[in-house]
């Protein structure tokens, strides 16, 4: 399981600002926008059931995201 | 455009570490593993096209990820 925690788009973010501050010195054009956050990859006991996801979403909602400024996203993977 | 770059698997994770650490003190159970990355969303000037695609791909291997100890993977998104 993968939860992908974002700032809200709405705050500035930056870590991003200075990566996209730092690619001309670096050679690299063509990039608008970059923003950073975090990913976690989840693995559970047992099987990926609803009862899971609701713990992961649980999880996602009260230690891995702020949600005041973070907004997370959740995707199976593998 | 989205870049996940995450430790290699044989790199040790303190920050995964901490948070499967701090779950049961938490009151959160069946978590087998956590572990942490980077997301990056990026947006280029233009069409998505094969040049933009190696642009992000030299970018996520040089900047965004250190190849010694970090796998990154790139996905099309929105």
């Amino acid at each position: 399981m993968v939860v992908d925690v974002m700032l809200k788009p709405e705050i500035l973010d930056p870590q991003g600002q200075a990566i996209l501050g730092a690619l001309p010195s670096l050679g690299v054009s063509g990039i608008a926008a970059v923003r950073q956050g975090k990913h976690f990859e989840i693995d559970v006991d047992g099987e990926m059931d609803e009862d899971a996801l609701g713990r992961i979403r649980d999880l996602a909602g009260t230690l891995l995201a702020n949600p005041v400024i973070e907004d997370f996203a959740l995707r199976v993977e593998g």
